[in-house]
Order: C-alpha cells, then sequence, then structure tokens
C-alpha cells in the first residue's frame, strides 16, 4: 500500500503525477527532453542508462518501464536490456555506450563517485561533452525519480506484458503526455 | 576542473544549466515549482529539506546555495541551518519538522528506505499527505541535482558571501531567472 492516498487503479510515477499536478508538468517535461528531446544519443540508448541507473536503484517500476522502452528501441530488445543489467561490460554494446554506462553507475553510488578515470574511459571511446553530460543527467535523474516512486511506495504491476504495453505508448506519445487522464 | 568544457566565471548548477538549454527550462521549473510554488509547507522549511539533503549526499555548492535560502527565510537565520545539519532531532525546529527530516534522510539513503515508521511519526506529528509527498519529493530531486552537479564536477565558491549573495537573489527572483545569462 502507497504511503500517501493515490489512485489505486494508476501505478508507480502516473499516480503521483496525478495526486500533484503543480510538479507532474516539469517532472514530464523533464523526462521528455532527457530521453527523446533533441540531443546525440539515440533514445533507446537513454532508456537504457535509465533502465540500468534503476535496476541498480532496485526500482522495479522504474526499471521494468524504461526497460521496455529500451527493448522496444534497440535491435538487441529485452535480451539486451537483461544482458546490461547482469553485466554491462560483457553485454554486446559499443565501447561507448559501455564507458557511459560506467559513469551512470558511479552517478548512481554518488555525484562525488564520478572521478577522471570514467570520464577519460568515455573520452577515449569517443564520447563528446554533451554525450558526458546527458549521460550523468539521466542517471541522476533517474537517482530522482525511482526514490520518488519507492519513497511513496506506489505499486508496480507484476506482469511484464503491463510494462511492454505502457512502452508502446510512451515510445509513440511520449512523456508529457504521461500525466493527462486517459 | 569541470568534468566538462564550462564558462569558469559561472559555479555549480548554474553553469549546466547555459551549458544545456534544453534540460535548463524544466530544472528550473522544478525547482520552483517544489521550493517555491504553491504547497503547505513554507519555502524556508522547503530550502532546509533541500540544504539537509544536500549536505548528507555531501554537494557543497547545493548545501551552501539552499543553506542560504533557508537562512534568509527562516527566524533562525544560518544558526539554525547548522543545527539541523549538526543533528535535526536536537534542532529547535517543530515535531512535524522533524518528523520530515527525517523522511527526507530516509529517502537520501534510497527510496526503499522509507519505512511506515517514517510516514507514522510525520503523521503523529500532523503532516499531510501533500506535506509528506513535497518532502519525498524535495529530498529525491536533491538526490538529483546534487549528483548533476557534482558528478560533472562544477565549481563551487568557498567564500560564504557568495551564497548569501545567490540566496537574496533567488528569494527575490526564483528559480525560473537561474537560467538566464546576467
Amino acid at each position: 500500500m502507497a504511503h500517501i492516498e493515490l489512485d489505486d487503479n494508476v501505478p508507480g510515477l502516473p499516480s503521483l503525477l496525478r495526486f500533484r499536478p503543480e510538479t507532474a508538468g516539469p517532472l514530464s517535461a523533464l523526462a521528455e527532453a532527457l530521453l527523446r528531446g533533441p540531443g546525440p544519443l539515440p533514445r533507446g540508448e537513454r532508456e537504457l542508462i535509465a533502465a540500468y541507473v534503476s535496476e541498480l536503484n532496485g526500482c522495479r517500476f522504474c526499471a521494468s518501464s524504461h526497460g521496455a522502452c529500451a527493448a522496444a528501441q534497440l535491435p538487441g530488445g529485452m535480451t539486451l536490456v537483461q544482458q546490461v543489467h547482469a553485466d554491462p561490460g560483457a553485454a554486446p554494446v559499443s565501447g561507448k555506450l559501455k564507458a557511459l554506462l560506467g559513469i551512470a553507475a558511479a552517478v548512481q553510488r554518488g555525484g562525488r563517485e564520478v572521478g577522471d578515470e570514467h570520464i577519460a574511459a568515455a573520452r577515449d571511446a569517443g564520447a563528446t561533452d554533451v554525450e558526458i553530460h546527458d549521460t550523468v543527467l539521466i542517471a541522476a535523474a533517474f537517482c530522482m525519480y525511482n526514490r520518488y516512486v519507492d519513497g511513496l511506495a506506489t505499486s508496480a504491476p507484476e506482469n511484464p506484458a503491463a510494462y511492454a504495453q505502457m512502452a508502446e505508448r510512451l515510445v509513440v506519445d511520449g512523456y508529457g503526455a504521461a500525466a493527462a487522464p486517459r
């Protein structure tokens, strides 16, 4: 049961966006800018970073929903998402993405955990300033969304099909529509 | 030195807002809604929660700037901010605010660290659903801002007067103006 009174028929973050429309706007706009707005990283890779950080934070709702969004937008699908969760260093992704996932994991532990060596590895693999920036901010933002969703003990569907269905909608409509009643 | 190329004359979060205007909008709007928008918690207490979480995360820029904003809007001033940083349980704040700071500290450790006992203590002290929600989201959001600011190794002024000056401006103009060039 959630820590505050939420709509029982709505899970995870969407239940909180409905509860407090005043903060729903900026939270949705931030997700849209980070995961779908103009930027050098492909949308599927941004979702993969979000899912990976959420998995490290043990946030089932966010790891499952963004994992499904990543799977829907990457050739490797859900198998790749699971490979990254299990061991990003061994997953069949580019050296650049591996280095960016290393930065994301450091951010998840804490801002001051990101060392010159993480940045150097990303640069050596061809990452630009904007790619490094976007990776740090996506990872940091999911340390917020995960804490928000779990800190208020929102519900999370157990059926993977529910997340695949959510992802189908998000990939088409984006995050701006997430707060709108359906 | 920052991990990416930022304007040397601008410290902390503002340097990042300038670097990436696409995400600056939602990040500033979120800070404005959380710390100054319509809500039941006084602005000074919201800033105090933000400063406390930032202190727990060891983020000097955010702890100092939001500590200065809290000091500017609470009768206890900087002495009170320092008392809360040292030991919120012993600080001269209301029982409700103590319980909310307890929730914020749990969120800082992780979303799933917030237990029924934290929520019950806040309710017993008179906290409403919206106050509990806003506390969790402020604490979660500063786990993002702190990681963003420190994960990219932005600069932080050493002189407390610099933060007092920032706070003076923020208390009047709000966070919407933070991204605008001056």
